[in-house]
C-alpha cells in the first residue's frame, strides 16, 4: 500500500479507502489510486481487511435450490441475522447435487467466510472438518451433517407428518397416500416415516401403491397421483412431502370431477394456499425460524469456540384451510 | 506450498489436491497436510489456482431480494449458464439498499470473481467503474446502470404494461388504476409510463387517485387498492405493477363483494395464477431469459474484451386467463 500511495501521491488512509470501496474520495482521485494499483501490478483484496480485523465479516450459505420458495424466507432470516452482525451474507445453489455443495462450500470457505450454514445435498460432509477444525464455524440446516458432529437445525419433520395424516384420519380417511422426495433425503425420509407412524397407531394398513418417492419434477408427482387415485385400490387422501409437490398435486386434483373430491394435507406451506379452492390444509415449517436459529447459532459459535455440537427441532403447526377436512367421497 | 509439502511428507501435487478440495486424497493424508498448513499459520486460499489460470471460476450475483419469487428463475438460469462454463455462481442480496448492493458488490470483486450480474438497488454505479477497468465483466439485469455505461438486460417494460392497459381498454375499461413500486425504480416508472401511454393513446384522463406508487408491503398497496375501489371516483380495473402487488391486489378483490367485479392485469406471472378464480391474466416477464441472456453476455465478455456495452430488451407476453378480461361492474 506504501508503494500505491507514493506513486498516486495520497496518503495510505486515501489508498485504504479507495481499497475497501469506502466513501470520502474524490472520482479523480479514486482514478488515479487505481492506476496506480494497476501499475504496480497487484489487485485489491480482504488481506489488509483480514489482518487488521482477524475475520472478513462474511458468511456463506449453501442452499439446494434458489427458486424454491422455502429457501426464501430462510435465506432471507439468516441475512437478516448476519446483517445485524454487521456481516455480509453470500449464498450459493448446490441444484441438488454433491458435488456441487462440496465445490461451493470449499469455495466459500478459501474465500475466507467466518461462518458457513449449509443444506446438505450430499450424504458425506467429512470434506468439512479441515475447515472447521481450521476455525470456520459451520451450521447444518434442514437436513443433518453426515459423517461429522455439527451444529444442526432442523423441523420436526416425523411429527409434523404424522400430525397431518392423523388429521386426515381423524376426518374419516382410510385409504391414505404420501407421495414425496427421494427417498436418500432425510426430510423426505422422516415424513414418510411420520406417515406410516399415524397409519399404524390408527391399525390402518399401507398398501404397495400407496407411496411414492422420487423426483419432485411434476410430471413424476403426477403420474403418481393419477396411479393412486385411479387404479383398484385409490385413496381418498393424499399426504405431500413437501410445496413442490402440493403444488402439482393440487393441479391434478383441480383437473378431476368435484363430485369426488379428494382431501389433500401439503407439507411445507406455500403463497396462495388460502385462496385456492379448496383452500389447501397444510403442516407449516417455521423456514424463517430455521434460518434465523441456524444464523443465531452460527454467531454464538463464532463468539464461543468451546460450544458442543446441538441439534434444534423446531416444531410444524397444522394450519387447517378446507382440503384436509373433506370427507372420504362416497 | 513447499514447506507445507516439506512438513507434511508429501507431494506438491497432494498439498495442491488438498488446498483446492479435490477427491484422491486420503482423510488421513489430508489431515496431515492440514496440520501442516495450521502449524506453518496460514489459510487456504485461491491465489494457486488463480496463479495456474489467471481466473476464479466464479462469478457474483447481486439480486435485491431472496424471497421475491421472481429471483429465483433468474438466478438459476444464471447457475446453470454458469455451471456451462464450468464456473461457480456465488449471490447476495441488497435487500432493496443501495448500501447494502455497493458493499456486497465490492466483496464480490475482491474474492475475485472473474465477472458480475447486478439486479441495481441504488442510483450510482459508479463505484464499479475500477473493478470494471480492472477487469471484472459486468452486466446489469433488470434495471440499467447509473452513471455507467455498461452491458444491460432489461424486459420491455413501457411495452407490456401498455399492452396490459390497452387490454383493459379493449375490454371496455375507461376507469383503470396502477399500483406500483416506489417511483425511484425504474420498473415502476417505465410501468407507469406504460400505462399512461396507454391511456392517452386511448384518449382517457388519468384521475389523480388512480396511480398509486410506493412500497410493495401488504399494508400500503391494500390500502392503495381500497382508496381506488372505494371513494367518489373508483376505477373498474387496475394493472398491478409486479407479482408482489399482485399477489395483495388479489386478497382483496377476493374481499369483496363478487357482483361487483374489479378486472384485474399483473405485471410479472406467478405461481398458481391459473388456479386462482377468477385465474390471473398476467404480462408475463421472462425472469430466467433475462438470466440466462446476461449471463451469456457475462461469457461472452470474459472472452472478448473488446465488446462495447449493449443494452438488450426482452419482450413481455400478455398471459390471458380471466381476471383481465372481466366487462366494467354496472
Amino acid at each position: 500500500m506504501k508503494d500505491v500511495a507514493g506513486r498516486a501521491g495520497v496518503g495510505l488512509k486515501t489508498v485504504s479507502r479507495v481499497v475497501n470501496g469506502e466513501p470520502g474520495v474524490t472520482l479523480e482521485t479514486r482514478r488515479r489510486v487505481q492506476e496506480a494499483i494497476d501499475a504496480l501490478g497487484f489487485r485489491r483484496n480482504d488481506s489488509a481487511r483480514v489482518l487488521r480485523k482477524g475475520r472478513t465479516a462474511t458468511v456463506g450459505l449453501v442452499l439446494e435450490d434458489l427458486a424454491d420458495p422455502f429457501y426464501g424466507p430462510l435465506s432471507r432470516a439468516v441475512e437478516e441475522v448476519a446483517r445485524a452482525h454487521d456481516t455480509l451474507l453470500i449464498n450459493g445453489s448446490s441444484a441438488h447435487d454433491p458435488c456441487r455443495e462440496q465445490e461451493l462450500a470449499l469455495a466459500l470457505c478459501s474465500r475466507r467466510v467466518d461462518g458457513l450454514l449449509v443444506v446438505p445435498a450430499g450424504p458425506d460432509h467429512r470434506y468439512l472438518e479441515p475447515e472447521m477444525n481450521a476455525g470456520i464455524a459451520t451450521v447444518f440446516v434442514d437436513r443433518p451433517a453426515r459423517g461429522i458432529a455439527a451444529d444442526t437445525v432442523l423441523s420436526d419433520n416425523h411429527g409434523g407428518a404424522r400430525s397431518g395424516v392423523a388429521h386426515l384420519i381423524a376426518h374419516g380417511h382410510r385409504r391414505i397416500g404420501y407421495i414425496g422426495d427421494l427417498p436418500r433425503i432425510h426430510t423426505a425420509a422422516e415424513r414418510l416415516r411420520g406417515y406410516r407412524t399415524a397409519m399404524e397407531e390408527a391399525g390402518l394398513p399401507v398398501r404397495p401403491g400407496w407411496v411414492s418417492l422420487g423426483s419432485t419434477a411434476p410430471e413424476r408427482v403426477r403420474r403418481a397421483a393419477e396411479e393412486m387415485l385411479g387404479g383398484p385400490d385409490p385413496v381418498t387422501a393424499l399426504l405431500t412431502g413437501n410445496n413442490r409437490v402440493t403444488v402439482t398435486v393440487v393441479r391434478v386434483l383441480a383437473e378431476r370431477e368435484p363430485h369426488r373430491p379428494v382431501a389433500l394435507v401439503g407439507f411445507d406451506d406455500f403463497e396462495l394456499a388460502d385462496l385456492l379452492r379448496p383452500a389447501v390444509t397444510v403442516v407449516a415449517q417455521d423456514a424463517a425460524g430455521l434460518g434465523r436459529v441456524a444464523a443465531r447459532r452460527l454467531f454464538d459459535r463464532l463468539e464461543r469456540t468451546d460450544l458442543p455440537p446441538a441439534v434444534v427441532e423446531l416444531p410444524t403447526r397444522l394450519v387447517v384451510r378446507g382440503s384436509g377436512e373433506l370427507p372420504p367421497a362416497g
